[in-house]
C-alpha cells in the first residue's frame, strides 16, 4: 500500500512551495535551509523523540529571551555559528585586523568621551588599564575621526546589562581617533566571565561537557567612513581560557599584554569595496 | 594581522568542544547540527542582518508556545521536517499503511468508545460520516484488540483546543477492533482548514508567498502488541488542497472516498522488528 516518496522527492516538494515568493533571496535562503535541515536530520536518522526534544529545547530558548537576554544569540555564539558569520561577512584582507564575535552584550547609545577618559565605574576595585594605539587603513594611512565603540565586562565578571547594581552604560563608551590616527581609553583590566548558564543554553552546556568561560577581553567595534566597520576583541595574553574560548571567538593576533596598566592595540580597517 | 582560520578549523574546534560529553548520541547529533548549520551558512553567506533576522524569528516563534500552542512544531510542520522525521522513523513494508505527519493537535487520554460511537458533537452542522476498515499486519493477519486513537477538526476548521467554545475532547476518541480486526467509527466528514497563522510562522508563511491549507483528513494513531504503531491520515479524495498540503504530508495511498455517508479505511501494521 505505500506510496514510494524518497526523501529528495520530499525536499524537492518542499522546495517548491516557495515558487510563488516575491522575494528571491528569502527563497535562497529558505531552500537552503531545508535542504541542510533535512540532511541534517536524515545523518542522524533522528528519532521522533530526540525531534521532540529539539523543538522543547528550541521553545525553551526562545522563552528565555527579554529585553535583556537573548538566548538564541547565546545558542549562536555556543556553537560557533555567530563567529562563522563574522567571519563570512568581515573578511580582512592579510593587512587588516581579525574580526571576532559581536556578542550578545553591545548596547547602542553608549556616552561618547573625551579621549583618555575613562569608561570604569568608581566603588570597582579592578586593575586600571589605558588602552592605547592607532587606527589605520590597510595602506598604513592613519585615520582621524575613526569611532571606537568599545564595551567589556565590570571586574565583577557582569556586563552592566547583567548586573541590577550596575548603572546603566557602565564600561561602555564611544571614543574617537585624533589627527595622528591615535586613541586612548581608561578602563579596568578586563576579567574572564561566565556566559550566563542559568537557561537552555548552560543546560546544553552542561550535557554535551562544555563550560561556560570566555577568556577575558574588551569589544571594539571600529568606524570610519569609506572604511568597513570592524568589529573584533582584545584578548589578555594572560587568561587562562584562550584556548578553550566558549564561543570560539579568539585569533593569535588578537592577543596582547595587559601587564603594568597600559596596553596597546593597534588597528587596521579595510577600505570599503 | 589576520590569522588564517578557515571554515573547515572552526567547525573542527567548534565540534572539538564536545569532547568531553559522556553522552555519545548527543555529540553525533550535535556535531552533525553544526556541520550542516554552518554549510548552511556559507552557501547562503548569510549577511549579519540576515541572522539577526532569524534569532528574532526563532525568538518570535519560541514566544508564541503556550499550552495550546506549539509554533516550533508548527514550523517543523510547514518545512516538511514533521514528515521527514515521520518517513525516517517509521519506514513502513511495502504492504503497511503509508505513515503521515503526526502534527501539533493531539492530545493524549482521550475517551475510549464501543464500536460505531460517535465522536462528533452534539450542534454540529456537518455531514455525519461513518469510517470503517479492518486493522490486519503485513502478512494480511486480522488484528483484535489494535487501538486507533483518532482525531480531527470540527465542521467549523477548528481542532478542539483551538476553540474556545469547544468542549474538550471532542472530535478525539480511542476505539478497538474486534476479533474479526473491524472498526467502526461515527464522526462528520472531515473539512480543510488553514493551519494557525497569527504567528511567526504565518509570517513566514505570507513573505514566501505560500498559503495555509491542509486537505480534509482524520487522524489515525493505531497500536496493536507486537506490531509497530502507525500514524497516518485518510484523506478526503474531495479536498481541492491534495496537491498543495502546507505540511505536505498527503501520499496517494491515503486518499479515500468520503461521499454518501460513509469511508472504508482499511490499515495495515508492520510487525515490530
Amino acid at each position: 500500500m505505500t506510496t514510494k516518496i524518497t526523501v529528495n522527492d520530499h525536499l524537492a516538494q518542499a522546495q517548491a512551495s516557495f515558487d510563488e515568493a516575491s522575494n528571491p533571496r528569502l527563497v535562497e535562503i529558505l531552500r537552503s535551509a531545508l535542504k541542510h535541515l533535512y540532511a541534517f536530520v536524515e545523518e542522524t536518522k533522528l528519532s521522533r523523540e530526540e525531534w521532540m526534544a529539539g523543538i522543547e529545547f528550541l521553545t525553551a530558548t526562545g522563552k528565555k529571551c527579554d529585553d535583556v537576554r537573548q538566548e538564541f544569540i547565546l545558542l549562536s555564539d555556543t556553537l560557533g555559528v555567530s563567529m562563522l558569520v563574522e567571519m563570512i561577512n568581515q573578511m580582512p584582507s592579510d593587512a587588516a585586523t581579525d574580526p571576532t564575535v559581536f556578542g550578545p552584550f553591545y548596547v547602542p547609545g553608549a556616552p561618547h568621551f573625551a579621549m583618555g577618559s575613562s569608561i570604569a565605574r568608581k566603588g570597582n576595585d579592578g586593575e586600571l588599564l589605558v588602552f592605547s594605539g592607532t587606527v589605520r587603513g590597510a595602506n598604513g594611512e592613519l585615520l582621524e575621526h575613526a569611532q571606537l565603540d568599545v564595551w567589556q565586562v565590570a571586574p565583577n565578571g557582569f556586563y552592566d546589562v547583567q548586573d541590577p547594581a550596575s548603572p546603566p552604560m557602565s564600561y561602555r563608551g564611544v571614543f574617537e581617533t585624533g589627527p595622528d590616527g591615535y586613541f586612548e581609553i581608561l578602563t579596568t583590566r578586563p576579567v574572564d566571565y561566565q556566559i550566563p548558564t542559568d537557561g537552555p543554553v548552560g543546560q546544553l552546556l552542561r550535557a554535551s561537557g562544555r563550560h561556560a568561560w570566555r577568556p577575558a577581553h574588551t569589544h571594539f567595534m571600529v568606524s570610519c567612513p569609506g572604511y568597513k566597520t570592524l568589529i573584533t576583541h582584545a584578548f589578555d595574553a594572560d587568561s587562562p581560557n584562550l584556548d578553550r574560548d566558549a564561543v570560539f571567538g579568539v585569533r593569535e593576533s588578537l592577543i596582547i599584554d595587559m601587564n603594568g596598566g597600559t596596553a596597546t592595540f593597534d588597528l587596521v580597517l579595510d577600505a570599503e569595496d
